[in-house]
């Protein structure tokens, strides 16, 4: 018998509990969440994050209209496997953990590390991803760009504090740092099993995946070209850790459907500091 | 006896009638539309255009949550006097004009050479500007900003036809191209009177205001910093006018309250090629 409760998605980030699904070495975890819609939203995280690094403003935001899945990738967080150390590699296990939920198209939302998998995800299954939404991040070298901060990504790779989250990720305003306190305190309503930050041998393994993309070693800057699907671009003013300048030249060298936009008096964290209109602005270009 | 018909204002910009109001030497012709709101949305408009060079489904998309005031600045279109051949008096002008309607605060939206003033206007009469929309412009010379193009300034300043202002306006590809029709087509809407484009000695005066500005002799470059206002910059992502790098210099030096949009696969005419989006990017940039 199927009760008409089982049918209902959970509508919160914080209550949704917390899934897993197995394919071959790796089980996932995932949570999936927010109004049953047809293309749902899925979201590739950042260096060292987990679920749990998503402010659940944003993600809440965004599940009014549509649903949500998040995702450990291999290694990281609740997820079992191996952190891969190239970036080809991790888009190879988002894109079996898609399909082995039976979803034939989604759209993505890649911020830093997880964009750099989103924009490989596209180059290599064009039909599995409808709408691209890249956020801090950038498309690997070329002519414009500037390299990751590599003294930023060691200090990311010491143990994990609000302190130092809120100076990575924000600007030195106290706008912005008092934004970057309140994302903090957002963090840490989720109800339920914790989703711990990587740790560990896996943090080498992206350390040296972000590096090899950022020396073009298997990054998309040669391949922009070939990316047909409508793209929104998002940066902060001032990211300390991917330069904002990358995303002006991926904008710029995107084909046609590519918008760009900066928002003012941010860092890393922009989309977490204007959930509520970074939120609008893609839910306009998803749904236009 | 007041009719109470009498206090409404009219919704659509193709059925206002065109007011006239004298100040010295000057009859100003503007019209003034849309649902009654605290602070209207004042239109300041591009080189030789007039009140009806504005695309009547951008001006009616803003009409239907605020009130909308579109003006012919001195000289220009259905205004008497002189074309001045400086931005600061074109400024000037303008802020007699707002006067006289009696409002202490107004939002500006400034296209192109109106870009210019508005940012001229909120360097001048701070109080008066409560939100600025910067579309299509560029703060004078300064690091990293490119010239107006001349040659095709000089274009610019032959009689104007269809197939050149889509050439000019708008980006070389089958869908910016037929934007560009559908947006001329839109223009020939208005019922009642037509506002002339601006032909003769005018021409020039607007010529040698934008180049002096473009020299940086009265430009707003050194006195970006002084702008407290909310700024929302936008550009087209190929603007053969004013070139797109100009946007990207212009948010990066405001201080921070500048939000910066490049639109995909479109010129200087972006704001009328997407009409739509531009309009409600605006309206949550004026309402937030």
């Amino acid at each position: 018998m199927t009760n008409q409760d089982d049918m209902k998605q959970p509508d919160s980030s914080e209550t949704t509990p917390t899934s897993f699904v197995t394919v071959g070495d790796v089980r996932f975890a995932y949570r999936r969440f927010g109004k049953p819609s047809g293309t749902p939203l899925v979201f590739l995280q950042h260096f060292r994050g987990s679920m749990d690094n998503w402010d659940p403003a944003l993600l809440n935001g965004f599940a009014k209209d549509r649903t949500v899945i998040t995702v450990d990738n291999a290694g990281v967080g609740l997820s079992t496997g191996e952190v891969p150390d190239t970036v080809a590699d991790m888009a190879h296990h988002a894109m079996v953990f898609i399909d082995v939920l039976y979803l034939t198209q989604v759209d993505l939302l890649g911020f830093s590390l997880g964009g750099y998998i989103a924009q490989h995800m596209t180059l290599s299954r064009p039909n599995l991803v409808r709408r691209l939404i890249l956020a801090g991040t950038g498309p690997g070298k070329g002519e414009g760009t500037q390299d990751l901060n590599q003294d930023i990504l060691a200090v990311a790779s010491s143990p994990p504090s609000k302190d130092g989250m809120i100076a990575l990720f924000f600007e030195q305003t106290e706008t912005s740092q008092a934004a970057g306190a309140a994302y903090w305190d957002r963090l840490q309503t989720r109800e339920g099993e914790r989703d711990p930050y990587l740790t560990g041998n896996g943090v080498q393994a992206q350390r040296t995946a972000l590096t090899r993309w950022d020396r073009n070693e298997d990054a998309a800057y040669p391949h922009l070209r070939e990316i047909a699907q409508p793209v929104f671009v998002a940066s902060g003013s001032n990211d300390l850790i991917i330069p904002t300048v990358n995303a002006i030249v991926l904008a710029q060298r995107l084909p046609k459907n590519a918008q760009l936009i900066i928002y003012p008096d941010s860092g890393h964290g922009f989309l977490f500091q204007y959930h509520t209109l970074f939120g609008k602005h893609a839910t306009l270009f998803l749904d236009t």
